[in-house]
């Protein structure tokens, strides 16, 4: 674990200055289009540029070297910011579609130009017009980059043909997410569907298997990184649900119950509904979704989570599923270089801090 | 003349049956997923294969032939989606940022949800969200489907690096156009600009160059077309913006007029303001923007169009430019089969029914 943080920290330092050096040539390459396109520009470097953890790039770099020695580290980590470009694409349009208001501590996209053109009257729908444009052009940079690296061009094209699915999965996972924010009678099992698509998939698996792909695997070891992601990756999903409920305000990035809030279906609401009766059952019903939830309400939701046993639920089934995933990766063939930071990568991701 | 018409209904059902099958075939890989991923899916398709002139794709067809005959034209015409499916992603985000209600004289993609949710209170909202994913998986399908060609990989990374530059310009220029309905002061070169970037670069342009990277062109080459694409491109905008004021509703597929009421500071109405008195300046100024405009003050803003002479500037202008993109084609030592339909695909555009 010791182990884990410091190569994390390396390597989120490499992936800093990496977006840094990205981010100021496209700046300087927009100049001559406007005053606006370099002011976008700007704010998309700073919103990349905000503290945050690389999982996805660091499991592209770790992909690669499942499979082979990284010769030139610098070139791997440039392919790695792929995995977060298209992470910040994706947050800056999921942002506009929940209205969020905060991402990584500060102002979402669209509320950095909300407040731009705050003396007009319809000054949020031009914040969102804008972040809509800046998440696209996000995610062309991410594909920019992946092609302007120097691996061979056979493997930059499978490379890209896998972040496109990536990014298709992870739609369709949005659009499930979105309809079953609305849908009353949402399953276990659609919950998992979309957890597969948006976080397992998406989080885990794409990144890893870019990676691989750029290192030249073959589809059997593709799949042997698909049968530790998964189920890594519903763990992740578990851990960053009990975290949007239980979480600290200030450790997670947005507010305390804004999972709540937003009417967030997931197991440990569905869980701790199934386990209750019907006056909690309602407790919850009226606090999920609701515009004006209180301090109070979501400690009662707290409670309810606690004492149907559906946190317990969620944990267990979180560190069963991580289990499965290290044992996958540890009998596997892979360099030990690899299959050790993905072991202790997923002990990490369990044992975030609550 | 005659010829173009006929090339381009020939291309136009080439285009359309390669559409219908590529998005068949996403149908059938998706179906797996979820019902609401499904239905996605076929929206999109509904959406992509509705009547539309197709002027992209064949130029990117075109811009091959330039250089190299096509001994594969169905592989050609397959590539040649890329620039279909940029344009639709384009149309749909652009949909949502101008809150308009059709599109190729259907529904636009976020009605098409908006009307699925119309039950729920936010449907708006949700038939936005929807749409705006609709278009993010637009835009990947478009990078997809160039990846899946038999062409050279070198070639496909070198026309998806161009591909990606075409994205990225004209999500700049759709920021300068979102933030020039803000701007009261916004000038001739400003205009000029937008038109730049939203139209020359990528509806004449971007199509040209891919199509030509794909055929192995060098920079001479591509620089060449450039010569031909951007001021034909220009004269497009131009042409285009008289359509949005004097065009028939059933013909350009939007309601009479849309152009005044959503207020864009086209040359077309620049002129009209420059070249007029301080009464007619006040008719245009209150009719640009209004949600409530009648037909009476659309007929007047046409009239003060017409008689301060900005319509007939901006015929003649669009009449120079593109007699300048026919003679930079002409004098080329492109393949005569690209040379033709070039310059008589510039007499089509200039030549489009008012």
């Amino acid at each position: 674990m010791g182990d884990v943080k410091q190569v994390l920290k390396f390597y989120q330092e490499q992936i800093n200055s990496e977006l840094d050096l990205f981010f100021d040539e496209k700046i300087s390459r927009v100049k001559h289009i406007s005053p606006h396109a370099l002011d976008l520009m700007r704010c998309l470097k700073e919103f990349n540029l905000r503290d945050a953890k690389r999982i996805r790039p660091i499991l592209l770099i770790f992909g690669y070297k499942c499979i082979k020695p990284s010769k030139n580290d610098s070139e791997l980590v440039r392919a790695a910011l792929a995995a977060e470009l298209m992470e910040s694409f994706l947050l800056v349009h999921d942002d506009i579609i929940d209205n969020d208001d905060f991402r990584r501590k500060k102002p979402t996209l669209h509320k950095v130009y909300e407040k731009k053109f705050e003396k007009f009257k319809d000054k949020a729908d031009i914040g969102k017009s804008i972040a809509l444009i800046g998440g696209d052009i996000l995610a062309t940079l991410g594909s920019e980059v992946l092609l302007s690296t120097k691996f061979k061009d056979n493997l930059k094209v499978k490379a890209l043909a896998r972040f496109n699915r990536v990014v298709v999965n992870t739609a369709f996972g949005q659009v499930l997410d979105v309809i079953s924010e609305l849908d009353p009678d949402i399953s276990e099992k659609d919950i998992a569907r979309i957890h597969e698509l948006k976080t397992a998939k998406y989080t885990i698996e794409g990144p890893l298997h870019i990676g691989a792909i750029l290192a030249g695997a073959n589809n059997k070891q593709l799949n042997k990184l698909s049968a530790y992601a998964i189920p890594l990756g519903l763990a992740f999903q578990l851990q960053d649900d009990i975290l949007g409920v239980f979480g600290d305000a200030s450790r997670i990035g947005k507010p305390v119950g804004s999972d709540i809030r937003e009417g967030k279906k997931t197991l440990l609401i569905l869980k701790a509904m199934e386990k209750s009766n019907l006056k909690d059952r309602f407790t919850i019903k009226r606090a999920l979704g609701s515009n004006s939830l209180t301090k109070v309400q979501i400690e009662r939701v707290r409670d309810i989570i606690i004492k149907s046993g559906s946190l317990d639920y969620s944990k267990n089934l979180a560190k069963q599923l991580a289990e499965r995933s290290k044992s996958e990766i540890k009998k596997s063939k892979f360099r030990s270089e690899g299959k050790q930071f993905l072991v202790g990568i997923a002990d990490y991701i369990i044992g975030r801090d609550l």
